[in-house]
């Protein structure tokens, strides 16, 4: 059952509202924006894919380019090139080199009121390196104390990894490379140690000949840095609502029962629904319950239809008491928000 | 150039000189064995795949089972079950369950003269829990001290993923868990300490829409619980001999020039050889040198022929000096040996 309340004012975001970085590209979508609050005010640190507007006869799209001003070069390749392959929306190769047809960096949202929100005129995190040659996604932001840890899926020819960067002012940032190996992804820091222990959910990329296993696990650290101790917390479920693929949304939130995770799910026919996890608080390990049926799924136009429709998928959220509000991509196009009552998702997971 | 010379006495052991675990089982192939000395004595640990005799009419296989004598159980299925889908060689499903046609344990075989080798009637290692639950396989064997710590592939549904073991008497074993998430395999850890951290080879198995990536990665550790940092070290070389995957042997080799480390190659006719790879001796991040050529090569009829021929792949060594003794996998059926001198594995790697 869906027991969100949508905002009134979604989408709160569309690509219509965002420049482009480079002149001649379009942002094609809005995603999954990690959400944090800094100084006062309420941060969304949003994904913008970008694609160049095409030129008859010719393919062309932006490579991460640390050595040209903006971070981003722009190639293009006639489409009578013999060198040329091009069979897929999504990627192509000349000369047996790899490229994407959008590229993906980190912008930042900020707002005073949680529903208007004023974006920046330029990316905030460009992929820089071998490992993010082809972007950014996806970022989780994690708070401990004064410190900021943001978890991205680093998105290369090597396959997608987790990155991590940690910033406390939001201006300097440092880049700590890959704390994940491909493939992996959906990675997110718990917000506090449990047991002399960091923890992080997370989410390997597992094709195995004939069948595919997109499971939520968990590992722990001491330092933040190093992780090991990997154990599957979840499992996809055949026939139900998350039977193809899960992954972990932002941090579990602390409540008495336990650490409430909402995370994204997945079925056959590739609709996106949110559904919750309870966690034992001193255990992480140990599950206490998990939602039968989603708690959010995809019922509004703008959540129907759009680049990839059928999605609701969140990264990122703010916790004022028993509300919960979810910051959201629809249909990987525009950014809304929803609250959902943390006393009912508890509910709906302990009756 | 192929410069190994291999032992007169290849074969050094077949299937048929081993014991099956259990009654009514055959052991189909013996693989790639982890080496180390231990109280004189030289030991291999073999990854030895089992394969039930099969009745007309039905199909069975070995499952692991920790509540069996022996550890491990046989289903059989009627070939008419309208519940059983098999198509491939290796994997079927009964029920939606998935099986494996053959199940890999861990077992020791040992020597006086790194010759003639006895082998242990029993399993040694067995895989226990749901991240075994098809088997154990590729055993790395570095030793730290007395301290012995095995790296192994645990197979199971949630796809390879690297296993961590440690004993100092190979009597009593502590399972450290999955030190990898999957899907990984191929992990060595360097037998020393470098810039007061531990450090790992690993081959992230990276399946991407329309590309592979299967190349060496390192990773670095404080407690070789925990490991962090991931960097690709070495990627696949098309056109070369190593141009569909790659992956480590076992722990890397200190010689004055740098760590020198042995792995395997695969072409795009799946034919495996071994090459060299020398690292910095104080940052095994930097590679000083790769081979452009192959140092060993399937040429024997014991390499090129057998359950998968083409194919020579080691994760076992000893050294005596200049003396590099291989263990190696042929074909995927027996255990044999070579030996290779240092200095003119290094003379190819730096002329």
């Amino acid at each position: 059952m869906d027991i969100a309340k949508r905002f009134t004012q979604n989408p709160l975001i569309q690509p219509e509202d965002i420049l482009a970085s480079v002149q001649g590209a379009e942002v094609e979508c809005l995603l999954n924006p990690g959400v944090f609050k800094f100084e006062g005010k309420t941060y969304l640190l949003m994904r913008v894919a970008e694609r160049m507007k095409q030129r008859e006869g010719y393919l062309s799209t932006l490579v991460v380019d640390p050595t040209k001003e903006g971070g981003v070069s722009i190639v293009e390749f006639a489409l009578d090139d013999p060198k040329l392959c091009y069979d897929d929306a999504r990627v192509f190769s000349y000369d047996g080199k790899t490229y994407l047809t959008t590229l993906s960096h980190l912008r930042l949202a900020e707002s005073e009121d949680c529903i208007n929100f004023k974006v920046q005129p330029k990316p905030l995190l460009l992929g820089l390196g071998e490992y993010e040659d082809f972007g950014m996604e996806d970022c989780r932001v994690t708070q401990m104390g004064e410190l900021y840890i943001l978890t991205y899926t680093a998105v290369s020819e090597y396959g997608p990894a987790v990155g991590k960067i940690t910033t406390r002012d939001w201006k300097t940032f440092t880049r700590d490379g890959i704390m994940l190996a491909p493939p992996n992804k959906d990675c997110a820091i718990f917000e506090e140690i449990i047991d002399d222990k960091f923890w992080c959910l997370h989410r390997p990329v597992v094709k195995v000949d004939s069948w595919s296993e997109l499971n939520i696990w968990l590992a722990s650290s001491s330092d933040m840095e190093h992780w090991g101790n990997h154990i599957c917390l979840a499992k996809t479920r055949p026939g139900m609502w998350d039977s193809q693929r899960i992954g972990a949304g932002a941090a579990p939130i602390r409540t008495e029962q336990g650490w409430l995770e909402i995370y994204h799910g997945c079925d056959e026919t590739s609709r996106y629904c949110l559904g919750a996890l309870l966690l034992d608080l001193s255990d992480p390990r140990k599950v206490i319950a998990r939602s039968e049926e989603p708690i959010m799924e995809p019922l509004e136009k703008y959540e129907q239809q759009g680049f990839f429709g059928n999605v609701v998928f969140t990264n990122g959220h703010l916790v004022d008491g028993d509300c919960l509000t979810l910051y959201y991509g629809a249909s990987d196009t525009v950014i809304c928000a929803a609250d959902l009552s943390i006393k009912e998702i508890l509910q709906t997971l302990l009756s």
